[in-house]
């Protein structure tokens, strides 16, 4: 298949760009007055891409050295026993004074700020005050934090990310690499580095553009599909935007009858196989874009046989409330919009599956990957329209029935025999994509990472996805640069802030990234915070994380006020809009719909991702211009956000956060809502398999038992630290480790069962749909679908499904111990 | 296969005890002054064997606080800008005069013991007292600790442990954990548990006793092997010791030519086929014992096809003096003597790869795990010359004739039209084996654990292995408690004694250990310091290592005096004896002969292993009774150590080891010997394969690009640690961080090619030999006989190990990444 690539040369015109514009200087940041220094665009090589690496020796005593010497103490002068009496009584005399004042200014009341915060960490004369300095001072760094951020300046950013495209690989990916670094410097990061990896992306070919015909029964062409979208407005009037197509789709050019299989969920091939009988072997089928994952639908049509699949966006999934009221007047998708994406099931470069794509990697060839075998491409409704019309045979049931004015038939009869034809030519191409890493160094425990990340490349502009949240992420970093400098604060722990590249074609970057950084990550990580869409509606707030950092949430959220009722907070919004079981907000679970994945999946790092959303009454699967043309500044400043508050209410949950990991003396995970999580969550396979294992003589009682055991361990240990009245930093770091390394505890290197590189043993994407996560995954893959399987196939599976749960058994068994080891501590 | 086993009940009798005869009494410890109140022996189930629990709040600082609140400040009398100032002032004061102390306190000249050592940690009444005291006091500990430590107390362990036979998974298994539990808690260690694992072993089968005939060629019997050793001292005249088996040889009973195959290695297996033509097919063959591990003869046997495998002992390897002075007069090997041992070629419980032979784990059917599939038996060289006297064909080559009255023939022809029946009765059965772990909590970092262990499980009386080693530790274990009850020190970091179970069958108990412990050891583990057999002879020390430990056993070794030279220390002996290349004594590269395997191989926790040994001009493989029924306690006290100096010697030198890891400020671990070691291994490699890989066009560039930039890391990070002045507690701990977790850099959990478990690249038992340790095994495995495969496996072979040098590439890389990160400390 290599010998197919077109070469192009590498930053200079991916196939699509006809015009070889100088897209840099669209990126210049509006903010002139603070300087325009930008090195945007420069040609340096990226092995010196590195910012100037700066060490700081900021140890809290330094000054206390620095002081003794000063006072001259330390000459000789007296008998040594003098000494010894003076320093036991002169050092008695500090510390109760110390612990005087430590009580004394402590603040009465609380939530409020100090009328003149501290400069800087207090003075660490005497061993108290340094002890009382481990335990910092929360309160006024939240509401200083909180009121620096601005949203100004968040607009600001998102009109510079969005003036030209952010497609992966192109020449503006290592442009924008820059820009976030430069402005990174600008703020004053510790360290700021742009690291180029080299990886298999996949583009369409612009001299054989992709194409969806239909074919009378002549075989002459009745109707050929947009190989552009339209320009709505004079934004999106420009030469250089991608045309739709669906990433790592297999080039090819095949015909015949047309299947519409609904969504192109498993259930929906099932029920066309089951209850319809229709095979589809051979046939191109068609599918609604939503509910799951675009590589399932691809991965599915493949695995029953399609020779290609058509995805297209149904204005019942896309433009609900009308076809004709759509962008650029509302957030609706007109019937030119079409969603582009990549099929992509694994993560990370394809060519290097479990390592880095350093230069020095071995790439595998890509006839040994998983890539779609079958083309794919995507059109937008106006075009969906023709090609549903000329679908016979039985009429798709009530639930299937998209919104177009038709009545929408399963096939593959057509009318007038008529046939589909589906041309692909897209090129797979290796190109360097870049992330640029700003580090802001931890005043005492520096090599602990509070990690927050977004990915920066984009289909076309990305506004929301991924801009929206970059924004958001720069102005982050400029607030605590302003604690920092203008108010001598400087968080306990390192804040790392990551913008990744080619996330739309597999979470690239951030895999690539974290390979290459694993050993240290492993160690170092204390968690990963990912806003990767900030804002997609207005309605509530919404998250996904790990159960250890719900409780976070849940404060992080109470702190910031929200925009679509400045009387409560997000959180008092967000508990209304969206209650869970358990009297608190719904947190969803994880699954590889953004960067998180891999630091969740391979190394075990806690992590979460949130943003402000539409109502989920609405029924859509994502907003609905996600990944068109005209996902532009216009989107979030003209209609989701003109005033960009929920940009600025999303940016301060996610300060109030990164502060409460980098800062806090005790880490704020909490163990006990990992048992409560995996307990509700076996219960409902229970609830859903009782019958099937009873019939089998096969329990979880087991599972129950080392689940009770971690349930126990995690309640005694949180009760401990409730209790602690300790700062001794050695206590207080193994103490953090157990939290931090919680999430370590269920990381299999084995994986799950047939998926090596999905460690997790309790979350993991689903196998079934990517965006989403699964708890016990292993679980639901090895039990799915096995009442349909007659012997000895069953009895083999049941044997596979006993061997995980005693898997998982052990896990939970391990995160037990590692709770109550030895020594409470130890 | 497993309706065949014989259910034996758990803990009562094992099928070759003739005798239940009550063992435990003869376990009391010869130590009557000190209490006989013994646990051994008692019925206390598993579940609540862990001794009493121990938490200790011992941070430096209770005092501190206590002393504050005793004094009276802290009544708020004053104004408080008074305090301000007074606490300013006074705890200047108290700081300078602090460090003034500190300065005259210093000792005046190195190596000299306080007169008084003091007998706690500094009081840490100033922060610059304690911070003095995190700096630790080595050199009187170290004088101290060597001084206390007592060779007659290690008689009387080895006295103790000798008096019955240690199988694993016997009675004796847990009576002997117990009794180590016991003698831990007389010490007074802070915490001590007993951990019960249920696995599969291998026992022959009494009633039917394996053996070996000669037939005549009518088919009538002959000649028969003996059944058991004939006893020759009235220690080893008892009915309860296990006759020579193979553990898991599988049964079988076949009939034969007999072919011989020397030591059974790949190459003596080669130059049969290739250059003599002989084809084993269908043949039992006889190997002699000696130069690779038993296992690997029999797998090799095993894949050219032979029908059976018989092993001895030739006097060419274990009677090298004679076959008349020998045991009990000398050490060698008498004819009757037997060498048992082990077949099994993976690590841990057979039947749990990669998790913890815990109660709820789930065990693989013995079909689908790698086990021996012929069966094999032992013999002496008495039974041996009947046998190798009937083979006629082909005169052995020189190099193949062992030292027996005969010429050694090849075969497959036999005189007579003899032939050889070879029967086999071995039971498969799944046992407890108990393994008993000791802590002594670290003062400042409890959560930092220095390993110390040892097997307790033997064939026999194991005087030698594993006893001699298990009689140090339990002394060190003393030792180290006379430090801290009786001298006021205590260890910065936690120690950790273990006494593994069945380590003899294939390093079970440390491998389920670790597996069930695996995420806080990959944590906490500093490293593991394993002494087996402690003394196999009386010429000079040996070590096996990580290269990161080499520094601190040199610096360990010349702190102790060599018990063959009074005049000279270890060190001093062991380089004149056996020096290396770099001007440094030896030390060899660890494979997979005793615990610190798992430790090594799936952790990569720094490992290292030694002993006093044999001189290696003997030309012999193991010291000559290595398995037999003679490694008595008479082997030890009568023939090789009566005075326990070398036992002593190595006692101290794991003391002063243990020492250094457990409290030195910084850890005594060298990077830059690893990189050292990397060089002269590749640089090996690349001599022996440089035209091979010109004529592919391969080349190892990119990986000596890697390990330049890993030497400069490696260079640069000491040079900072050297130029350290700081005791901040984060910055030691970080740094130490660094330093133990280099060996973690090194772990791929993908795991070699087609060796998942076996997850360091750089060091890994080599896969033609288990015993002994290969340098990027990978490699060797993937080029091994390459230049005889036709194509296209040549070119495909190829191909595997272009990824593989591309794998070592990026783990160099990562090692000198994480030795170099953003933040010197960060």
């Amino acid at each position: 298949m290599s010998s197919n690539y077109h070469l192009i040369p590498q930053n200079v015109n991916t196939p699509f760009q006809r015009s070889s514009g100088e897209v840099c200087d669209n990126l210049t940041p509006l903010l002139p007055e603070e300087g325009t220094d930008s090195e945007v665009g420069d040609e340096t090589p990226p092995s010196s891409f590195c910012g100037e690496l700066q060490i700081l020796h900021a140890s809290p005593y330094s000054q206390t050295e620095r002081f003794g010497f000063i006072m001259g103490f330390g000459t000789g002068r007296y008998p040594m026993r003098y000494y010894w009496i003076a320093t036991a009584v002169l050092a008695a005399v500090a510390l109760a004074i110390g612990l005087l004042i430590g009580f004394l200014a402590a603040p009465s009341g609380g939530g409020e700020t100090p009328g003149n915060p501290p400069t800087e960490r207090p003075p660490s004369e005497t061993y108290q005050a340094w002890l009382d300095a481990l335990k910092g001072e929360d309160e006024w760094v939240t509401e200083k934090l909180l009121e620096v951020l601005d949203a100004k300046k968040i607009e600001e950013h998102l009109r510079s990310l969005t003036r030209v495209p952010n497609l992966a690989g192109t020449s503006v990916d290592k442009d924008t690499a820059y820009y976030v670094r430069d402005e990174f410097n600008k703020y004053g990061l510790d360290s700021v580095e742009v690291v180029p990896y080299e990886v298999l992306l996949s583009y369409p070919d612009i001299e054989n553009p992709n194409y969806v015909y239909v074919l009378n029964s002549d075989g002459e062409e009745e109707f050929k599909s947009q190989a552009f979208e339209k320009a709505l407005t004079p934004e999106e009037n420009r030469t250089d935007i991608v045309p739709p197509f669906n990433a790592y789709a297999v080039n090819g050019d095949v015909e015949g009858q047309l299947v519409y299989v609904n969504y192109a969920r498993l259930e929906d091939f099932l029920y066309l196989e089951r209850n319809l009988s229709v095979n589809i072997t051979g046939k191109i089928v068609i599918s609604r874009y939503g509910k799951i994952y675009r590589g399932d639908k691809s991965n599915h049509a493949e695995m029953f046989g399609a020779a290609g699949l058509i995805l297209y966006s149904d204005p019942a999934d896309y433009a609900v409330d009308s076809v004709t009221d759509v962008y650029p007047d509302t957030w609706w998708l007109p019937g030119s919009g079409v969603q582009r994406g990549t099929l992509f099931l694994d993560i990370g470069d394809p060519l290097t599956p479990g390592y880095p794509s350093l230069d020095t990697a071995f790439r595998e060839e890509e006839e040994d990957i998983r890539l779609p075998k079958i083309p794919v491409h995507p059109i937008g409704y106006d075009d969906a329209l023709k090609l549903l019309e000329q679908i016979g045979g039985t009429r798709a049931p009530d639930s299937w029935q998209g919104k177009m004015d038709l009545t929408y038939n399963i096939g593959p009869e057509m009318k007038d025999n008529k046939t589909v034809r589906l041309e692909v030519n897209n090129v797979n191409q290796k190109n360097y994509t870049y992330t640029t890493i700003g580090y802001i160094k931890g005043s005492l425990e520096p090599d602990r990472y509070v990690i927050l990340g977004n990915h920066r490349d984009a289909w076309v502009f990305g506004s929301l996805d991924p801009s929206s949240g970059t924004a958001c992420m720069l102005e982050l970093a400029r607030a605590f640069k302003i604690l920092i400098d203008e108010h001598g604060w400087r968080p306990r722990r390192t804040i790392v802030f990551c913008s990744w590249g080619a996330e739309e074609y597999g979470l690239i970057g951030s895999n690539e990234w974290i390979e290459e950084n694993i050993k240290a990550l492993s160690k170092k990580a204390v968690l990963y915070m990912n806003v990767d869409t900030a804002v997609q509606g207005n309605h509530v707030f919404r998250a996904r994380s790990s159960p250890a950092l719900y409780k976070a949430i849940y404060d992080a959220t109470k702190k910031v006020t929200d925009p679509s009722e400045r009387s409560k907070s997000v959180f008092e919004n967000w508990i209304d809009k969206s209650p869970g079981s358990d009297g608190q907000p719904s947190i969803g679970t994880l699954g590889a719909g953004s960067d998180y994945a891999s630091f969740m999946d391979l190394v075990g790092i806690s992590a979460l991702d949130f943003r402000y959303t539409y109502d989920s009454a609405l029924g859509i699967s994502s907003y609905p211009l996600y990944h068109s043309m005209y996902e532009t500044f216009h989107l979030a400043k003209g209609i989701l956000d003109p005033d960009f508050e929920y940009h600025l209410a999303v940016t301060q949950v996610w300060a109030e956060l990164a502060r409460s990991f980098a800062d806090s003396l005790i880490l704020p995970f909490n163990c006990e809502d990992y048992g409560i999580k995996m307990e509700e969550s076996m219960d409902e396979i229970k609830r859903n398999s009782e019958a099937m294992m009873k019939e089998r003589g096969f329990d979880l009682d087991n599972f129950y038992t080392a689940l009770e055991e971690y349930k126990e361990a995690a309640k005694n240990f949180h009760a401990y630290i409730d209790n602690l009245e300790t700062v001794d930093p050695f206590e207080v770091r193994s103490i953090n480790d157990k939290l931090m390394y919680l999430e370590r505890s269920f990381i299999d290197p084995l994986g799950l069962p047939d998926r090596l590189l999905n460690r997790h043993v309790v979350f993991a994407p689903s196998s079934k749909n990517t965006y989403f996560g699964d708890a016990f995954p292993g679980l639901l893959d090895g039990m799915f679908d096995i009442d349909n399987l007659g012997e000895p196939e069953a009895t083999e599976q049941w044997k596979l499904v006993e061997k995980h749960v005693s898997v998982l058994t052990y896990f939970v068994h391990g995160a037990a111990k590692t709770l109550k080891e030895v020594f409470q501590d130890g």
